[in-house]
Order: structure tokens, then sequence, then C-alpha cells
């Protein structure tokens, strides 16, 4: 993907956008994906079992959704992809964290994960828990490197912002209210809530680092914030969407949890024709949020489309 | 305790310093317990069962051995206490959080911890897994934010020591091997290995932290980070000899437990004597670490005798 020659994407054309979209996603999670391997320990670099379920955890798929926003805003600004691939791949190492953990029998007690067993079930429990802890200080280690060629004031304003999207206040803290409110039929605003923290909050990270990355002036920083945090909230409606409708399949997951588990969700609330009406309505705002970058913004365009159009 | 008139240790007076020292801690653990009471979130923060937890799982005692070696070490370059106490909050955060997950039933599965219910018995395994997640976020939280009134670079030096020293090439490492180790006999080296890792590299960072606030010439903060190796050693060896010989009054956690669970342990390979040898061995090696720092550092040398002193 040449950054000075962007494929263009016209608004007016969603689904020839889609298509252009999902060739750019896929060579940049090639990219992500290689950032993360090489930033992974070799398994010389300490016990061989745990690195092996960190890297069982963080490699090998994923859309990458994450990893493509930091790299997608921070070419925005003319940050090479080098440098804004390491942001995408430390996002990515908190993301597979948070699933590992998610995913123990403690909390949401699931087997599957992208088709395949969940750490716990590959290894054991102690190691799953242990993975995740080594892959959320991988994180944090790999934002301060000065391989990300960026200065130690944009170093520590890109872990200022992740450490707030991913700690009691932002992702942790959603997982937890999720936990509480099982079997409890939660109000609209608590769902929204919930959603913002338990998954906004890192998506809004991803596409906020970029123009952290890129020192943009505080109104595109602002304005990346709120596009990310419309996908992050799109993005999360459209999976309680495909959790109804979605076969474990196509999910790579097991499907219709939420109702078994007695999750309150936005098709529990609204229905799936209302749930889809007002991740819609987020895509709207999510577009435009992004109107001062005019046509260099259409790939972040048409990726709002996609997070509500995806089937997996 | 005043920082321009320490109070003064004689080195050829241990039992006299050591009440000095003990006096000294104490001041210096209210300090480290009153900047992370300030540092973790208010209940108003988040979700309030989640805050509980992490506050119940940080605050209300320890001997605080890490933040004080932070706040003393940093004294040594004359860096304001109220600086370094953030710093020692952050490790102590750190620590807290490695307890919190050690103590699941999936690890080491141990209901007392300081004398009450380990966190996910006064909680439940839930709970404990965010707790612990989100006190490694605010740790690094505290490294990055300003406060600190340390410049960015040294931030940033912080962040990637601390990063180093708790990941999968530290202490989680050293966690997974502990684990993987039950009821193997291990050499005497491998034990030395798992330990360095387990302790050791919390301790040392500790150590080393004061001479990164500090702007230490590299010699200096390299003789520090070697006293924190050596006293993290000590330590080690001294909590498997009170293992073995203190009760669980002392102790305020289950005692005897690393002989039922079969872990290999300094007491097991070199017996209770032995294992009091090779602690003083290290204990000295600290102390002449410290050279260089004269009176200055005589606080630092007691601690090396406290650490393989202490009845708890």
């Amino acid at each position: 993907m040449s950054m000075t020659n962007p494929a263009t994407i016209s608004p007016a054309q969603p689904s020839a956008n889609a298509a252009v979209l999902r060739d750019d996603m896929s060579v940049r999670a090639k990219l992500v994906e290689a950032t993360l391997d090489s930033l992974l320990p070799p398994t010389t670099g300490g016990d061989a079992r745990l690195i092996d379920a960190m890297r069982y955890a963080t490699l090998g798929g994923g859309k990458r959704l994450r990893g493509y926003l930091a790299v997608e805003t921070a070419s925005l600004f003319g940050v090479p992809e080098q440098q804004s691939a390491r942001v995408g791949a430390s996002v990515e190492m908190l993301h597979a964290y948070s699933l590992v953990h998610d995913d123990l029998p403690a909390m949401d007690d699931d087997d599957l994960r992208r088709g395949q067993p969940s750490t716990h079930r590959k290894f054991d429990e102690a190691t799953a828990i242990l993975a995740g802890d080594a892959l959320q200080t991988k994180a944090f280690e790999v934002l301060a490197e000065s391989a990300t060629h960026a200065d130690a004031g944009v170093r520590i304003a890109l872990i200022a912002a992740f450490a707030a999207a991913s700690g009691a206040a932002g992702m942790v803290g959603g997982q937890m209210i999720d936990m509480e409110g099982e079997g409890r039929a939660l109000p609209l605003e608590e769902v929204r809530h919930l959603h913002a923290l338990k998954t906004g909050c890192l998506i809004r990270y991803s596409a906020e680092s970029g123009a952290i990355l890129g020192k943009a002036d505080p109104d595109l920083q602002r304005r990346l914030r709120s596009y990310g945090a419309n996908i992050g909230a799109a993005f999360q409606i459209a999976d309680d969407v495909l959790d109804a409708t979605a076969t474990a399949e196509e999910l790579g997951k097991t499907a219709g949890k939420d109702e078994a588990s007695g999750k309150s969700t936005f098709v529990a609330l609204l229905g799936i024709d209302g749930a889809r009406a007002e991740a819609e309505r987020l895509t709207h705002l999510a577009i435009e949020d992004l109107a001062p970058f005019g046509a260099k913004a259409d790939r972040l365009k048409a990726l709002a489309y996609y997070v509500i159009e995806r089937r997996n």
C-alpha cells in the first residue's frame, strides 16, 4: 500500500469503497501482524510456555481493527507506517490480553476464540492469566521504546491516553460492569455507558493515537477521538446484532451467548431493526467527524460503514 | 523525617541502626500509603466494586519495602519525597497486582494475605482478576503523569525499566517458572534464576528508580541496580527461611506452604543454616555496592541487614 498514492474511495459508492477498504485492511493487518511478531519476545527471551501462550493469544488473525485505525489515522498526518504500526501492535497486544482474561472460567467462560480454543483451553488457566498480564506489560513497554521514533513527550502522551482507555475508568471498568450486569435488565443509558467503556475506549484511543503521533492540532485530535468513540459504539451494537443473527461458524466464536447469559444488549432493548438503526446513526456521526480531512479520510469513512456491515 | 538532617546510622552498630531504620520505614510507609490513597481512583471514578477491590488489595499495610527503596534511593540525589513517593506508589501497585493474581485458585490458591482474606476470597475471582489488571494499568499511568515533576525523558526511562522488570522476562516470567517448577526438584542455579525474576527484578527496579529519577551517572545507577538485585535475592532467601521457621501468625499468611507444595527453595537445597549463610553473603555484596555513597547510604545499608533479620 503506497502512502503517496492512496487508493481513492468515493463516499457515493459504498460497495466499491468496501472492496478497496478490504484490500487495504488486509495489507495493513499483515503489517501489524509482522510488527507483533517482531515485538513479542522470542522463546529464548524467557519461559517458553509463557511466551508460546502470549504469541498464541496475539498472533494469527483477527481483523486488526484497532491496529488499522492507529496506522490509518497516523497516515493523515504523514506519520510513517513503520512508526504507527508499533503503536497499532501495542493496542492489539492490549486487546489480546483483555480477550484472554475475559475468556477465563471465572469471567465469560468461553472455550472458543477466533475459531480456535481460547488460551486457557489451549494451555491452562494459570498460563492464560500470566500471559495476559505479560501482554499488558509488553503493550506499555512498546510505547516507551525509542524505536517508535517519536520524541519522549509524544510517547508519554500515548502512554497516558492508553492507560486511561484501558484501566478502571476504561476497558477493565467496562468488563466489570458487564460482569455485574449479567442476568439483570440494564436501562439503555447504562448499556451505552458499559459499551463505551468496555470496547469503546480502546477503539477511541486507536483512532486518537494517530493524531497524538502526528502532533495534530487539538481540534483534529478531538475529531478523531469522537470518530473513534462513534465507530466503537457502532461496532459494539453490530456485535450484538451479529451475536443474535450470525452462526458460530461465521463468528469464529460461540453465537447466541448474550441471550443465553441474560446480558443486556441493544438487541434486547431495541430489537434487531432498532439496533441496526442506532448503529447507522452512529456511523453517520462518525463520518461527520471526518469532514475537515476531506478525501484523505475516505478509507476511514468506508471503515465506519464496514463496522456495521461486517458478518464477523 | 527531615531530609536535610537524616538520622545517622553507624554500620558498626547494627542493632541501633535497626531501630532507626524501623522508625524511618514506618514514616515512609505512611507517606507511600497516603500517596497510594490519593492516586487510586475514588469510587466515583468508576465501578465501585472494582475500585473497592483495587483499594483492598493495595492499601492498609505491608512493609512497603519497594516504596521505601524508591524514596530512599531518590533522596541520595536530592529528589523531593513528593516526587519519589509517586514512583514508590506505582511499584507498590504493581506488587499488589502480582499478589492478587498469584493468590488466585488457578495459581498459588492462597486464602490469606497480610492476615486478611486474599482479594478473590474477600470479593470473587472475576473481581480479583480485573482489580489486578487495573492496578497494573494504574501503575503505568502514574509514571506517565506530569505530576511526578520529572521531565518526559525521565518518565520514559522509568516506564521502560519498570516494564522490563515486570513482564515476561521479569516478574511474570518468574511466576511462570515457579508454577512449572512445583513438585519438581530444581537445581540451585535455576532456583536462583527464578527468584531473581520473580521477586528480584521489581526490588532491583525499586532501588534503581531513585537513580533514574535523580539522573544519576551510569556507574551510580549500576551500583544501585546491583544493590537492589542483591537485597532482592537476600529477601527471597529470607522469605524461604521464614516460611520454614515462622508461624502463620508471624507471617500473616499460611506458613510451611513451600514444603507442602513441593516448591524448590534455598532451604530445601541448602538447609536452613546454609540458606541463612547465603543471604548474609548477598547482604555483604549489597553493602559493598553502596560504598561510593558513604554515610548518606547508611539507612540503605541497615535495610540490607533488615531484609534478612525480619520475622515477617
